[in-house]
């Protein structure tokens, strides 16, 4: 299975009130957070692990300053995630959960 | 003046207990941190902008949970910074700030 496959996997899983920032451009991801808060949610969290983590950031400050601007920034917590490698091996990636709230 | 010199000027005028991450490997900037910790500091604030706040959460983790495992992380801000690129314009940059603590 392709790493983009995986992701798509992952993609599919997520509740609702999450958006999950992978490789794609920031405002695409933006445009997922922008939909829920217009569609009434009251708060959205948004995750990222490994290098994604600097756009998942991006779309936060992009969101809140230019698209919802009643919405805050809560929580942010960070953290460690151990993800299986296709050879067996595992590697330690880093996580960042960002809350957005009315 | 280039982006290095640029980096290390700006390197320069941080106070201590502050460990700006910029580009080098993230064990670089682990090494400063857990430095600091050994010093006596009570607490490490990790920042970093664009890019490198992926690399600021790996030093983050990587510090807590391998080097000083009594230092919990506190504090976490997100915000966006203006910088004036070389030809006059301005471009916006997220960031970030870890606060470790003891």
């Amino acid at each position: 299975m392709s790493e983009e496959q995986k992701m798509q996997k992952r993609e599919s899983a997520i509740p609702e009130n999450e958006v999950f920032v992978g490789k794609k451009p920031a405002m695409n991801y933006v445009l997922a957070v922008v939909t829920q808060f217009n569609n009434g949610a009251n708060s959205v969290k948004v995750r990222a692990r490994g290098n994604a983590i600097s756009r998942a950031v991006d779309v936060a400050e992009i969101s809140r300053n230019r698209f919802v601007q009643d919405v805050k920034v809560g929580q942010i917590s960070i953290g460690s995630e151990e993800l299986a490698n296709e050879d067996g091996t595992k590697s330690k990636v880093s996580s960042i959960e960002i809350t957005l709230e009315r």
